[in-house]
């Protein structure tokens, strides 16, 4: 039994959420497992759900390694399943493997550095599955951190869109860390990229990165700039980490208006053009708003890794982590504004600048610093 | 030449509508087409959007065969692909075919009473292509009018969902001529159904036909009868003409519900059980609100009648058609409110009265009459 600090997690029914630092025990690694002592660990949009969700942390009751705060309607009862239920947190992260369950492939990592999956990650220690870890070589713990989810997410992508044949990808918020990925992974794969930016720098900050379509909505002309990009990429596919009000709106509307304009003949039912989005964050936690403006040749979903991964089969992850793992530091590196640990992550002033998720302020966990 | 009475549909891009009987001269048929006259024909809610959309018809301008309308914004703006096209309308009807082109197909139609979907069926006459073209044989025109577009669509649901593997299907409009044909076809083909409707008396009108899954959305317990009928039925598949609102929001929330209350662990990303819905038509104009409620795995999309055809294959078309055809009277019989001629459709009681689109109050169209 290994015992180290580890932070949870927990929706009362009345909304009141506690995040806390608490002491925990860790067991033995048994069969394919390893215990990883963790090193670094991304906070992403997608732990944010869990830990701060849309819970008012302006108002929050703070004190060393803990702060409590209330969960709003409707989002304390949309949480209802959680109610009660003290929850690790932190997707993914990097460590040394410390023990390990007996299978070979859980011995052959001891003593490595790997990044792993284990869900737990905002932990000084993790247990995690060996066929999830990736060992990092001779790369940092902090270069390693972030080695799944937003790499895997944005070549997922860029492998969901081949197999349905397409050529082109629309994407709402270019300039995220994850964008700016997808935008070195469709340079380096051929694929047309249509990026979505609502600032100026934004726009010259991808155009920097050699970034073709780059389209800006705070300009006034954005639905013609948009209708121009699609036009020129065939763009009918898209992915959006927003979720709430209308971004997936604007881009069926300007899709449709691309292919119709293409039309020799006039259609009540709109164009035959099959127009796909992805809904795959909720950096916006209000209702997604579509308006009929688009006939009825369009369909939205919700898009997640894992459901992903599990249908596009262990030959096709095996192929996109050995592609990430060897342009760790190139397509597939992330930037951090900062380093704190277990008990720095939950101060006001950390709080409330990570949970705003802004374009290139990623905080890195250090649990052991 | 053949000379007769035809309705057409013109929107000015200022938002005037007129819709209006005019003489209009039809051409001989000509290889694989024949000539219908043009005996009865259904104003279907399909029709209705080209007919007369959002339209004020309460303040319209009426004269005898002709009626000028104001369409309001966003509807005329979201109108502009058919701004100044004067348009025929009409999905589908029966009569007699009086010519044919030179093909083996269209002259062994000659002198038949015919179903066909020629695009104009509010018109005395109208020119439809033999491969759509389905022989009445005994039938009246008023019992075959309606053939297609609702018989292909119900049956286009059960077809579909058995594509999808599914077991059962979701309606939220149980009572409408559409969805008692489509209750028939399940109860017919062992596919379970959970019809949602709006009144008591329509809840009885369907169990009184059998159906064992209705819920009545003005109840209080709404949101607990759909869950109860879910989890009954696995019915995670679902069909919507209304679009605006929240009804497949109400859908998503109650399956993701019946699927969480099965789950052993909590998880924030909602479970993994797949939930799909197709809007199908615009009973309401407003945008659909989707909330963040039911995680992320869910698939939304428009769905019409021509493209699942397309995509099915001749040789599904031609049994469904042959499966119409052999039910006529019984599994797919059409009812309706009142019959009007062409000039007697555009009267203002008429249209004030079939553009609401009430349960079992469809409008017969005869041309000829």
């Amino acid at each position: 039994m290994t015992t180290g600090k580890q932070l949870f997690t927990t929706l009362e029914s009345d909304g009141t959420l506690t995040v806390e630092i608490a002491e925990s025990t860790f067991p033995a690694p048994t069969g394919n497992q390893v215990l990883v002592q963790m090193e670094a660990a991304p906070i992403n949009p997608s732990d944010l759900a869990i830990l701060t969700g849309a819970a008012d942390f302006e108002n929050a009751e703070y004190s060393p390694g803990k702060v409590i705060a209330k969960m709003p309607e409707p989002f304390n009862t949309g949480s209802k399943s959680r109610h009660g239920q003290r929850l690790p947190a932190g997707n993914e992260g990097a460590g040394t493997v410390i023990a390990t369950g007996d299978s070979d492939m859980a011995k052959a990592l001891m003593g490595q550095r790997v990044a792993c999956v284990p869900g737990n990650a905002f932990s000084q220690y993790a247990i995690a599955e060996a066929t999830m870890c990736l060992p990092l070589g001779e790369h940092s713990s902090e270069v390693g951190a972030s080695s799944f989810v937003n790499p895997m997410t944005a070549l997922g992508f860029v492998e969901n869109a081949k197999m349905d044949g397409q050529k082109a990808i629309l994407h709402t918020v270019g300039a995220s860390n994850l964008g700016l990925m997808l935008n070195r992974i469709c340079q380096e794969d051929g694929i047309a990229l249509v990026n979505i930016v609502r600032k100026a720098e934004q726009a010259e900050l991808l155009k920097s990165q050699g970034a073709e379509w780059v389209v800006n909505s705070s300009d006034d002309d954005f639905m013609d700039q948009l209708r121009k990009a699609i036009d020129a990429t065939d763009a009918f596919y898209g992915f959006d980490p927003i979720g709430g009000g209308q971004a997936v709106d604007a881009c069926f509307k300007a899709m449709e208006q691309v292919a119709m304009s293409k039309m020799t003949e006039y259609s009540r039912y709109g164009s035959d053009q099959a127009k796909r989005m992805f809904i795959y964050g909720r950096l916006d936690f209000g209702p997604t708003i579509l308006t009929p403006s688009y006939g009825f040749g369009w369909t939205l979903s919700g898009w997640l890794l894992t459901p992903f991964l599990a249908n596009a089969g262990m030959e096709t992850v095996v192929r996109m982590r050995t592609r990430v793992l060897e342009n760790l530091t190139t397509t597939f590196a992330s930037s951090y504004k900062t380093k704190v640990n277990l008990e720095e992550m939950l101060t006001k002033n950390a709080i409330l600048d990570y949970r705003q998720m802004k374009t290139g302020e990623k905080y890195l966990v250090v649990p052991n610093g």
